[in-house]
Parts: structure tokens; C-alpha cells; sequence
């Protein structure tokens, strides 16, 4: 049996929110529906945030609204950063929620003003608040599990325990662990997650979450694969590029890992064809910071 | 001890004779000055090839005498076709030859216009001219060693066979196995190379070359490194693109290589920051096709 992946479409979340430029409602939709048609059947969609924290994001509910008559087995995901987000998010239709702290303590009272103890409290309250709404899945993402902007590398045993302790707070989420900064090792990439494969009953509740800040992407998914990684996220036309670092890609490109994995003979469920429409799109948003590799060869 | 690795920059060679616009000699030599002060001891700096095929290799005369009185632990290298080009190398001041043929026959009659078996009887002449000169030594480099662009995938059972029949001919070379389309897949490097190392008596000898067309190049590097590979080919700024990709990519990064080894605590001998010199240098250059991601980043 020819094995399998599958990815997470993040681009309408983690790619266009570094937009600064308002992406109107209707080209988001565009794009969203044409990764769909193109296979992606999980797509992080937007989030429940304070729009004075990201504007960008303010239009969830008319974007939710959006997808919901996309195929049966679509999937929509929407961050929340905190309890109050995921209790929005239930008077909505989305099919998960991805609740996201860091591992870096000092990143995450940076960017969500919270001790890593009090995000393991909020996590219990978010998932909380899953379990009294049918239909409804929790994902936990680990930002910074290898590096932090701010300190550095992250020791492995810390995010570990960390990983550990969201397990017992969750027993059937999804669990991402994230290379925010994009200078995880593809060394460091294959032993965390070899280790935390080691700690999980269900290996494909384990995604990896990437940046091609470096260049590593691909090497480094290449050897989360290596260590038993089936999901991964991806962002179309690599959205997502660092505003202070012109250039610099952002999250892994969709079309890069489509392209790594089907010529490796393992199959993504993505049709490449259709892809390029969704790609074209991307290409046409104002502000946008893109990258990746295979989008340029298709021109 | 800590892990080393060797790398060899191709730029003045294989990226130089991708740009169309004559480049001055002055030109050239200030970047492989910059090259070698920064660490980077073996540098291919051009062909004995005619100047009617590859224009941009006319002038191989002054740039040897130019880096005559680089230091002495200095490497330069030259690539030659035939028998003809490796006598014309010996009457200058050079240390090794590089003598390129392909393990695609179809690849090889469109590039060199010979057979496999006549490239194999060229390849003993030219060792044969090596013998006679003290001082000069010689690589080998097997062009579409995984994938040709006119009949896709090489057959590694093939491409192992010819390996040996190098090694036979050259006990004692260098001997380079090219990603030439850089479309090889790094579970194919990895398998590739085990098995290649599995024949040589000094792994030191063995070169991966890689291009970094589909964002599979450093991914390839790690493949061929966990394979036991400790010498690569790389290209400053990434130079080399295709021409009619624009924006594709062409030869590995010299800096993305340094990067992903320093960064996994592998030493490579080469200082970033003097390399970052080479890099402005090789930006200034007109018509060149650059690549690459830790460049984007110094920006």
C-alpha cells in the first residue's frame, strides 16, 4: 500500500495575517475554495482574535460563513487564542479548534501575555469548552518548540514535558509542534519528534508545523517524515514571508511539500494542476510576502 | 571531535557560464578572492572548453594566473571535456581537472556528442595526461547521475555500474555523483550514495553535486551527508539559475550549505561573515541568476 500524508492549508490564517493590507472577504473565499477544489481538505481559515490585535482576521464570521457549503468531509479550523475566542467560535460553524501557546515561556508572555501555566489552565477551559459543543475537535499548537525568537533554542526535554502535560490536558486533540522561527535543525527535527511519536498512542494526531525562514523546510520535512510525521502544515505559494525580512519566506509552500512527497512516490491527495489556481490567487493579493520553490518554475 | 565537511565552490564555473553578458575577468576575480578568503580552499574557476561552445570561459588563461598567488593549501579547478582540453590545463598553473560526461547516454550525446563507452575511453586519456604532469590531480564528474532531462529518471543499478567503472579506470580521483536536473528525491541521494560509499575505499573522494531547481537541495544534502557524504558542490549566491526558469534556482547556496552544517554544530571551515563579501559581489554581477535563502536574509 502506497503511503500517505496528509496537509493542513494555512495560508488564510498564518500567510494573511502578515498582510497588512485588508484582504477583502471575497478573495480569501476565492482562495479558499480553490485549495478545496484542489484537494486540501483541512484549511485554517481564519481566527477568533481581537481584531485590534490583527485586523486582518476580523472577518471570521462572514469567511466561516463562506466555506460552509464546501464538501461533507471538508474540514475548517479556526485559531483561538483563549477560552472567550473558543466560546465565539462554537456559535459558529467550524469542525476544529486550534488552540495555540508557546513552548518559550518568554515568547508566550510576549505574545499572549500569559505563563505557560496559565496557558495550560486556559487549555483546559478551552477544551472545555469542545466537549460541550458536537462536532467540534481540538487541535493544541506548541509555537517555538525548537527556537525562540527571543532565547534561542528551546530544550527538547522542556517541550517534551510540555507535550506531555498537553496530552493529559487532551487526550484526543491534534498536537502540532511548530518551528515558528524556521531555525529548527532537521537533526533536532527527526530526535523531538521521534520522541514525542514515542509518547502517542495515535501517531497521526502529530502534525508539523514549519517556516522556510533558513531555507530547512523541506529538509526539515523530510525528516519529520523520516521519524514518522503523517500531517504537516503548508501554506500556498509559501505564504506568510517575514515583513522585516524582505525575501525571507514564510511557512513551508503547499506546492513545495506537494511536489517532495508525490516524486518521492507518496501520495498527498493534492491535485498539483489544480493547485496552480490557488497559487495565482495568492499571487494576486496585495502586500503579500510569498516564496517556495515549484511557483516559479510554473511560470 | 567535532564533524567536518568540505565544500567546493562551482560558481565561477557552473554558474558563471549561465549568464549570458560577458563577465570581466576582474570581475570574476574579485569574487574568488573574496571565495577563498573566506575559507573556501577549492574553487572550480573555470573550463578548457571551446570558446565557440561557452563564451563565458574564453578568458580560464588569466583567471588561473590570477589566482596563482592565492595561498598555498589553495585548490583551483578546471573543468575539462576531452583529452584536447585536460593538455591545454597542464601548460598552467592548476591543481586538479574535472572531467564531466554523463550517465545518461542521450544526455551525454547532447552535451559532449559521445557514447558512454567513449566518454569511459576519453576519461582513461585523460587520466593519462594527469600521470604525466607531478602536482595535478584529477575529479570525475557523472552528470544525470539520478535524472536527465530529456529521459527522466536514471536507473541507479545503472549509474552504480558506470561509478565502478570509474573507479576502475581512476582509482585515486575525486569522483562528483550530479543532481544535474535537481529533480533527484533524497530518499533516492540517500539510497544512492549508501550504496556508492559501499564501493570506495576513501569516502573522502565522493562529491555530491546538487542544484537546487525544485527546493529539494539542501533537503538532498542532508540525505547525502546521513549517507556518509562529507564533500559538496556549491555555488555562491546560489548562481546559476536556469534561464528560462527565471527565478528558479540554480547550483546549492554556498551559504545555505554553511548555514544548515554550522547550524547543526558540523563544521565547514568557512567564515559567514567574509562569505557575505562574495555573496555582494556575485549581486552585482548583470544577467546573474541568483538563488538561494540565507542571502535574502543579510539583506
Amino acid at each position: 500500500m502506497q503511503d500517505k500524508v496528509t496537509l493542513i492549508e494555512v495560508a488564510p490564517r498564518d500567510g494573511f495575517q502578515s498582510v497588512i493590507e485588508p484582504i477583502a472577504t471575497t478573495d480569501k473565499l476565492a482562495i479558499i475554495k480553490a485549495l478545496a477544489a484542489a484537494g486540501l481538505k483541512h484549511i485554517e481559515v481564519g481566527s477568533f482574535v481581537s481584531p485590534k490585535a490583527i485586523a486582518q482576521m476580523a472577518d471570521i464570521v462572514p469567511v466561516l460563513q463562506g466555506v460552509e457549503r464546501l464538501a461533507d468531509d471538508f474540514e475548517s479550523i479556526v485559531l483561538v487564542p483563549n477560552q472567550q475566542g473558543a466560546q465565539m467560535a462554537t456559535e459558529h460553524r467550524c469542525q476544529r479548534l486550534n488552540f495555540v501557546f508557546s513552548a518559550s515561556e518568554t515568547h508566550n508572555l510576549n505574545n499572549v501575555n500569559k505563563t505557560l501555566q496559565q496557558s495550560l489552565e486556559e487549555l483546559k477551559r478551552v477544551q472545555q469548552v469542545v466537549d460541550k459543543k458536537e462536532g467540534l475537535a481540538l487541535r493544541v499548537s506548541l509555537a517555538t518548540s525548537f527556537d525562540c525568537p527571543f532565547t534561542g533554542a528551546v530544550n527538547p526535554e522542556h517541550t517534551l514535558a510540555l507535550f506531555q502535560q498537553i496530552l493529559n490536558i487532551c487526550p484526543s486533540a491534534q498536537l502540532a509542534l511548530c518551528d515558528t522561527t524556521g531555525r529548527a535543525h532537521p537533526f533536532a527535527v527527526r530526535d523531538l519528534f521521534t520522541r514525542a511519536l514515542a509518547l502517542m498512542d495515535e501517531p497521526e494526531r502529530l502534525i508539523f508545523h514549519c517556516h522556510d525562514t533558513y531555507g530547512l523546510a523541506i529538509a526539515n520535512v523530510a525528516a519529520a517524515y523520516q521519524a514518522g510525521v503523517r500531517t504537516f502544515d503548508t501554506a500556498v505559494a509559501g505564504f506568510g514571508g517575514c515583513p522585516f525580512a524582505p525575501g525571507a519566506s514564510g511557512n513551508v509552500a503547499t506546492e513545495d511539500v506537494v511536489y517532495f512527497f508525490e516524486s518521492g512516490g507518496i501520495d498527498t491527495g493534492i491535485d498539483s494542476k489544480k493547485l496552480k489556481q490557488a497559487i495565482a490567487l495568492a499571487e494576486q493579493i496585495e502586500g503579500a510576502q510569498l516564496g517556495g520553490s515549484i511557483r516559479l518554475l510554473n511560470r
